[in-house]
């Protein structure tokens, strides 16, 4: 059913699982990266991220740069806030830590409002937060890939736009665009960042980000030039205003063939109601959830209402130890991930539910990663309590 | 021959034409970015880098992250260079202006030594500004890609160590590295900054860079933290070391298709002696050049000892318009480039000669290219004076 090898399920949490058209656009010939047929696809590209993100105001700013999903980071912090300016930082994890530290790069002060570990700060605590300093732009993990804690975004923004009205909402959205619900203008979000190799099912290799008219606003009203060079909201923005318009433009040479898969990978998700996908994401995140709990195992996310629908962080029998359970897997055909919270890295592992994965019928990938699972575990000496 | 659909030639200077087993690797199944089948792809292209950049001391320190070949400057003025410092920067076109800017905005402060267009600064006025000012570094543009103009980097080199043998010597080989002779250790360079999608004949998306030990040591003696959140060498130096040692590491995903891809292309090129490749590639550019001076056509790069192997900047006639040339010549089945440096644009067009087009006797990309540049001036009304 694949032209792909046999292969492995890949179930973490991103990279995932691709479609064979996706891969088969990773290999188109060779287009010059100014000539009208790329520039056509790369506008069309621009086009359908504006509906994946579901905003239709025309002051949105799609961006697609050669990177990873870090360097969203840094279009963040290097372009809407300034040296010196404050920033909350919501901490549901690992990744909030290094978002802090890219801020700290640029020369932003960054206050972390932690919660424990499979929480995530509470609206009451932020709002008190956001009373207590002027904030130039509050960020959130959407969903943290270390844990699988899902934030509540509609919720907080309606929040910090009622008691901070200035303050920028900007998402990390590396582990939710494409299988969690986002509603760019709806929410009135500022900024979601995220990467190709997660939910949109594309390989690896884009930084892929939404900005709001709003956001753009601040960057050019900036009283300092922005932080870095290859992140600069000056030296992209016009290049991804004249791709989406038809004409070619040069600031760095994107990757044809990464932007191909994209488009590939848009055109697909497209092609079905987002309604559908995010609610396919949802039973599958259900199906594996009880799978789970029938286990006996608990998620790091404790909180039903906390759990992510694109992966599940689980927390391992007292016994039983990743390094044996992992390899095991493998052989059975199911990569799971390893725990990547530094204080309980050995005590968990990772299962991505993502994309092609979930959505095609075709692949039985779910239950058989359930079955290998349930398996492992008991070969591995583990009975439910 | 190819797997690719018939498709026009891309004889432009990057992305340039890719070979199938390249391509074809483009679209490898999905895995794990920290499991064991591609961290030994990872750790192998590591390895190959170095022989591809002539290099054997073990201090020498590869990069390969996802990016443009642009994100090399970044590596550069954010890690190499502090606020404050003095850098020198030699201009032969565009983008000498361009890593300026990039100094510029990590508070570096880039001196540039300008030389009339297709002409490059020369080594007594390189000496006499050494001499006058104390450099943190030096740039040079191997082959600049809007003029087509050949520095020379072992005399280069050789003046630098011995007038001022603090300095860093930094090339940048985007449109070199592949093609023209580098012999890292040899001329005692201590970075040179490349991308993917040219000589090295790898899809654009990889930033690839190769740093000396005293570079690193330069890095590690900063008083100031890096510039840069995602050009950081304190974030990418373990991973790097870590996947060259075959150790799983984590900062940002890698893009394990890019990578195989160049896994692919460098394995091709290390097949025969490097030797032999830059031989084949100066032997087609005197081939092409000696068709455009038959041609009664001036190159942007006069003198001989200045023009690059890997593309030819060819002035067109008084009465040829390169927006009428160009898709004629695209009629024919080949793309060319127009021209890029800004004070010329219109008055030139760029012929890249890079990989598989020059070095697989299984096509005829640049024999015919020489035809249709030749019928295509004739349609338009030139004729040779």
């Amino acid at each position: 059913m694949s032209s792909q090898p046999n292969h492995p399920a890949l179930l973490i949490p991103g990279p995932i699982e691709f479609d064979d058209a996706v891969l088969q656009s990773m290999s188109h010939y060779s287009e010059s990266h100014v000539g009208a047929p790329f520039v056509a696809t790369f506008s069309e590209t621009l086009s359908m991220l504006r509906k994946l993100f579901q905003t239709t105001d025309p002051s949105s700013q799609p961006f697609v740069i050669s990177g990873s999903g870090t360097l969203g980071w840094d279009l963040v912090a290097a372009n809407l806030a300034e040296p010196g300016d404050d920033v909350l930082v919501l901490h549901t994890g690992y990744f909030a830590d290094s978002f802090a530290d890219c801020f700290e790069t640029y020369g932003v002060k960054a206050t972390q409002l932690k919660a424990p570990i499979g929480s995530r700060p509470q609206l009451p605590e932020i709002e008190k937060a956001l009373k207590e300093k002027k904030y130039k732009l509050l960020t959130v993990t959407h969903v943290d890939t270390s844990t699988g804690v899902l934030s509540e975004l509609k919720a907080l923004s309606e929040m910090v736009h009622r008691v901070s009205p200035e303050t920028l909402v900007i998402v990390d959205g590396v582990c939710s665009v494409g299988c969690e619900e986002i509603e760019f203008d709806k929410w009135q979000l500022d900024g979601v960042i995220t990467a190709s190799q997660k939910a949109i099912g594309c390989p690896a290799g884009l930084s892929i980000s939404m900005f709001s008219g709003r956001a753009v606003k601040t960057f050019q009203s900036r009283k300092t030039p922005p932080g870095s060079y290859f992140a600069s909201f000056k030296n992209w923005m016009p290049i991804m205003q004249n791709y989406e318009a038809k004409k070619a433009s040069y600031f760095a040479t994107p990757s044809p063939q990464l932007i191909h898969a994209l488009h590939t990978s848009l055109t697909q998700i497209l092609s079905r109601p987002l309604a559908e996908r995010f609610a396919t994401h949802r039973e599958t995140s259900q199906k594996i959830k009880k799978a789970v709990t029938d286990l006996g195992l608990k998620q790091l996310a404790s909180d039903a209402a906390d759990q992510a629908n694109g992966m599940t962080a689980i927390y391992l029998p007292e016994n039983v130890k990743a390094p044996e359970l992992l390899p095991n897997l493998l052989k059975k055909g199911v990569i799971f991930a390893g725990g990547l919270h530094k204080e309980i890295a050995a005590k968990y592992i990772r299962f991505g539910h993502m994309g092609v994965s979930v959505t095609d019928p075709k692949r039985d990938d779910i239950d058989r990663a359930i079955q290998a699972l349930q398996n492992g575990l008991s070969e591995a000496g583990y009975q439910k309590a």
